[in-house]
C-alpha cells in the first residue's frame, strides 16, 4: 500500500443485475492516511515537531493538502512563514504518507495549540455561535463587496468544475473544488475522497503561488456547502460558494456573517443564493 | 442558535433560472457542533472527566451518536459500563451541544488515551496498512461466515432506507444510514449532516439496546463506503455494507481483511460486490 501514488486503484469484483452475476474489473479511487506535522525553532535553536492531524486523503498534490490545511485553519498566515515542505521518510523510504511543513528559524509555534483549540469548549459552552465567534478569531475579515459575477454563469460552473474530474469518472468516488474567475475560467480544479481535502488542495494551490486572499475567485464544490467548506473559503478571503448539493444552516450563517454569497443546488440551468444575493447580476 | 432541537430550519433564498430570480423560503438541513466527553471515577474516588472529540452533527438522538462514536472507535466495549449519557448544561441552561458520557465507578480510563491514539504515528509510518492494523488492535475481529442475503434483496435496500429519509426530503442535505435484517426489514434508520454521524446513530440504537454484536444485520449508507464506514460496521460485528455510492481503496481492502461483504453502487436493481460474495445468493 505504502508509495502508490495513483489516485485510482483496480479491484476485482463481481456485478450483479438482471439476475446475472459477472466477474469484473473496476477503478476505486486510493484512501490513504496522510499525517499532518509541523516542525519549528525553538528558542534554544533546536528543531522540534508535532503531529497535528491526521486525514484520510486521496495521494497526490500533498503539499497542496498540508499547506491548505494550515492556512485554513489560521496556523500558518502566508507562505513565506514555510522553510519547505517535505515527506518523512521515516524507517520505510516508501512512505509518502507524512508531510512535514518546516517554519522558518524565528518563526513561533505554540505546541499542542491546534488541538487546544479544537477540543476547547467556549465560555457559553459549544454551539453554532460559538464556532461562528471562533472563524473571527483566527483572523477572518468580512468580505468586501465589489466582485460581481452573472447569474447564468454561476448555473454552468458546476458541468465546467466536471471536465476536471477525470479520476471521479473513472471511480464514481472523489469530490471535486475547483477556483473559477469571473468569466467562468477555471484556474485549478483538485479531486479527493475528502470534501474538505479537495478544497484544501485548491486553496493551497493558491497559498502556495503567493495567490491568496482571491478576492476575485469563486470556489466550486461538487457536493454540499458545510460550515466547514465555508470557514475555509472565508479564511481563503474568495467571496462566493458554488455548491452542486445543499447547504447547512451553520453555512448559511456563517456566509451572511462574512458577506459571502452562498449558492447551493447549482443544476441544469437552476440555482438557489442563500446569501449575498448582491453579487449577482 | 443554541437548543434549537430540529434536524431542518426554515431560511430565505432566491431562486434563480430561466433568466428569473423569485424569493421564496426552504428548509436546510441543522449543522451544530455537538463536544463529547467521558466521565469517569479517579482510584482516589473523584470524578474527572475530558473531551475526547468536537462533531459538526444535526441535531437529534446525540445519545446514540455519542454511545455509537464510544463503542465504534473501541473506547467503550459495552453498555453496563456508562452510567448514564447526560446532557452538560454549564451556564447556559438551554445548551445541548455537550453530552457527558459517565463511566460507573471502578471503570478504568486512560485520559487522552483516545487523542495519543489518533495522531501517533505506527513505527511504520502512518499508512494503509497501519490503519488496517488499528482495527484489529481496537479488539475487531474476523466476521463469521453463516449469515446469507438475497441478491435481489440488496439491490432494493437503498429504496427502503429512503423511505426513512424525511429531512432529506426536506433539505437534500443529509446522509442516512440504516440498519435491516436479512429480510429486509430496517430495524433503524438515521439521518445526519456527517455521513459518519449518521453511522455512528444507527449502530449506538443497537449499542444502547445490548444488541451488539449484531451478526445477522446489514449496514446500509446513502453515499459513499469510506475505510471509517466499513470500520464501523467491523467495530459492530455488522458482516455487511451496502453502499449506494463508490467504496473506497481502503474499504475494499478492510473489507477483505475482516471477512465483510462489501456493496457498492446499489442502485436500480444492480450492483457491485468487492469482497464476502459467498454470503450473497
Amino acid at each position: 500500500m505504502v508509495g502508490r501514488r495513483g489516485a485510482t486503484r483496480s479491484v476485482n469484483l463481481e456485478r450483479h443485475g438482471a439476475g446475472a452475476r459477472v466477474r469484473a474489473k473496476d477503478a476505486v479511487v486510493v484512501e490513504e492516511p496522510l499525517e499532518v506535522r509541523v516542525s519549528w525553532v525553538e528558542p534554544g535553536g533546536g528543531r522540534a515537531s508535532e503531529a497535528i492531524a491526521v486525514t484520510m486523503r486521496t495521494p497526490g498534490d500533498d503539499f497542496e493538502l498540508v499547506a491548505g490545511f494550515l492556512h485554513g485553519e489560521g496556523l500558518v498566515a502566508a507562505p513565506e512563514l514555510l522553510q519547505e515542505l517535505t515527506y518523512c521518510r521515516g524507517r520505510d523510504p516508501q512512505s509518502y504518507n507524512v508531510v512535514e511543513a518546516r517554519l522558518h528559524p524565528g518563526v513561533p509555534w505554540d505546541p499542542g495549540r491546534f488541538r487546544r483549540n479544537f477540543y476547547a469548549s467556549s465560555s457559553c459552552g459549544v454551539c453554532g455561535k460559538a464556532s461562528l465567534e471562533s472563524v473571527e478569531a483566527q483572523g477572518c475579515r468580512m468580505l468586501p463587496d465589489g466582485f460581481r459575477v452573472e447569474g447564468a454563469l454561476l448555473a454552468e460552473l458546476p458541468e465546467r468544475l466536471a471536465l476536471g474530474q477525470g479520476a471521479f469518472r473513472r471511480t464514481g468516488g472523489l469530490h471535486a473544488a475547483g477556483i473559477f474567475d469571473a468569466a467562468g475560467s477555471c484556474e485549478v480544479c483538485r479531486e479527493d475522497v475528502g470534501r474538505h481535502n479537495a478544497v484544501d488542495k485548491a486553496f493551497g494551490h493558491r497559498f502556495l503561488g503567493r495567490a491568496l486572499p482571491a478576492a476575485d475567485r469563486i470556489l466550486v464544490v461538487s457536493g454540499r456547502a458545510s460550515f466547514e467548506i465555508v470557514q475555509k473559503a472565508v479564511a481563503a478571503g474568495v467571496p462566493a460558494v458554488v455548491a452542486v448539493g445543499a447547504p447547512s444552516s451553520l453555512a448559511v450563517d456563517l456566509a451572511e456573517r462574512f458577506n459571502l454569497t452562498l449558492v447551493g443546488f447549482a443544476r441544469r440551468g437552476t440555482f438557489n443564493v442563500y446569501t449575498g444575493g448582491a453579487r449577482v447580476s
